[in-house]
């Protein structure tokens, strides 16, 4: 089993990953997991409840999630995106079926009501947010999906222990997934074409990184480079022996990943 | 196997639905169905898309649906209040997976573009609409999620043969789920407490409807009442022997229904 991870950018080739996953799912079982971050901005603009993003003393930015986002997050990630992600895959053949963390309880999360946050060079404690680290899968579901040929098409928000919807990292929770599943390796896609020596120069890609050296890049990664190191550290302390990061743009977004035209780490 | 369609008013007591669904499904396999219609109105009309309704030369009204609108029907029907139909029926002990009729090709509909609609006085025809009828159920889905304990939550749209997203109309849908299923018993709850005699008197309940007699209530069937009506006849040849039709807004919907409180139709 190979789990793909794609980000939520308005410029991935999705007829490119449908066309690498018919190839793809000849050999592996598949399980995809998606983002919808760009257009659950826009969207909660629309609704006149604009994304509030927050960032930890450590520099980490993250959304900070009331009633409201949890709202968008469902309408825009449940199922604005991930129908329509169904919808191209099945277009190609492919026997795809999408589910929130919520659904048959997939991804159930720890709740974290407080969030610490760096406000004017104050920390400040944020109360209620609608958070949750995932930490146990309903690895039954998805193997009974698989093994029934179907492709699971997985996003956020997941459930906490406690029945509340909450907004979690997709990263951390494609992490918890790959152990829960046994899963060795991990496609990680996103609007780049991997992890970059100079950024924003595009041609710096870096080919290959060793995941006990993954630390020293979080200097120098930017923005929401910095959750995909952690997610990366992550993946391999829960068993996973190689990420390959590429690029969601291009023509074969998941099998030029695979063959080390992006950044792989091992 | 029984089906339970729940209509997509706002006052639905969901609480008494979960409680009663934690007793029936003791007894019985449950499959949800469920609308959304009154939020879908509210989050379309948000974002500068309001819902267009048009009545076609017989007097059954429908919704016009352009790509925004099915957009929209995606972010609220799968989306919103699927999840949150779904995390409510879990908060209540039951193993609830939500899928919209994309999922799996769940509902696969066969495409209708032209619409035929009264307006004015005149007819008129109606091109591009991303409607369909629900033809074909992906029943090996569903019998292996519930002979896994699972409750499938159910909503619209649907897929075409072609693989478009497309609306579809949920009570048809239902009745056509019941003849793949081999489902003899349909509970519809909505937001009255059955078939009144004179409408609006809530009073004026009609415990019973003779099958045969379906057809004679059409003309005092008031607005979306029609529709029920046009659906329960389809039920009915497709080899449904019994619907209950009752009250989502009392404290046991199910129970009463079955109960025969509501309108009874056999």
């Amino acid at each position: 089993m190979i789990i793909i991870k794609v980000g939520g950018g308005e410029k991935t080739n999705w007829d490119g990953i449908a066309n690498d996953l018919v190839n793809l799912s000849q050999l592996e079982k598949i399980v995809l997991v998606h983002g919808a971050s760009v257009r659950r901005d826009e969207v909660a603009q629309k609704l006149g409840a604009p994304t509030k993003t927050v960032v930890s003393p450590s520099g980490i930015s993250s959304v900070y999630t009331d009633n409201k986002a949890i709202e968008v997050f469902l309408m825009v990630y449940a199922g604005l995106t991930n129908k329509q992600i169904v919808a191209k895959l099945q277009k190609y053949g492919l026997n795809a079926i999408g589910l929130s963390g919520v659904d048959g309880k997939l991804w159930q999360a720890k709740r974290k009501n407080d969030l610490l946050v760096a406000e004017n060079g104050k920390v400040k404690l944020i109360k209620d947010n609608l958070t949750g680290r995932v930490e146990r899968i309903n690895t039954d579901l998805i193997n009974l999906l698989v093994e029934n040929n179907y492709i699971p098409v997985l996003c956020p928000p997941a459930i906490s222990f406690e029945n509340e919807i909450v907004n979690t990292d997709n990263d951390l929770a494609t992490a918890q997934m790959a152990e829960s599943l046994g899963v060795k390796e991990i496609v990680v896609l996103f609007e780049a074409p991997g992890m970059l020596e100079n950024f924003p120069d595009e041609k710096s890609v870096i080919n290959n990184i060793s995941k006990k050296d993954l630390e020293l890049y979080m200097e120098q990664a930017k923005g929401r480079m910095k959750k995909k190191i952690l997610g990366a550290k992550k993946a391999f302390e829960m068993g996973v022996t190689k990420i390959y990061w590429g690029d969601s743009r291009i023509e074969h977004p998941v099998l030029s990943a695979m063959e080390g035209k992006g950044t792989v780490i091992d």
